[in-house]
């Protein structure tokens, strides 16, 4: 089965498109992750190192989309 | 049934998300119509009209998520 991996930090954008996410995306061909990149700071990195520049975004087989723009993964860091 | 409008212009990002959106929406849950916005030139207006600033995008349930950035639609217009 194919995994999704979704991060978010928790912004209004990030919760709008993790509904529809979790809602509308077929639980038979795609498992999905959340990372919540607010909370899991430690996975910050591996977001940077797989390519992500925003959130929310999802990754399904190595490619990024990048949805709407919530906040720049430099914010995350900010804290 | 939900009603999904998934837009793009046909550029190379608009056609690796149509291929996700194709692939991994849950059909059992919500139906996608695909407008080319390049070959479907008079539905531009209504592009605008919902909001849309750039292609690829995704409305659903009125909610639209732009993703990654393909093409802008003032780029879409001249064509």
């Amino acid at each position: 089965m194919t995994k999704a991996v979704f991060y978010h930090a928790g912004c209004p954008i990030c919760v709008d498109a993790e509904q529809v996410v979790l809602e509308y995306l077929d639980n038979s061909k795609i498992s999905t992750e959340i990372v919540h990149l607010g909370t899991e700071r430690n996975r910050i990195e591996e977001a940077e190192r797989v390519g992500i520049k925003s959130v929310p975004a999802l990754v399904i087989e190595g490619d990024i989309y990048h949805i709407n723009y919530g906040a720049s993964l430099e914010d995350v860091k900010k804290g």
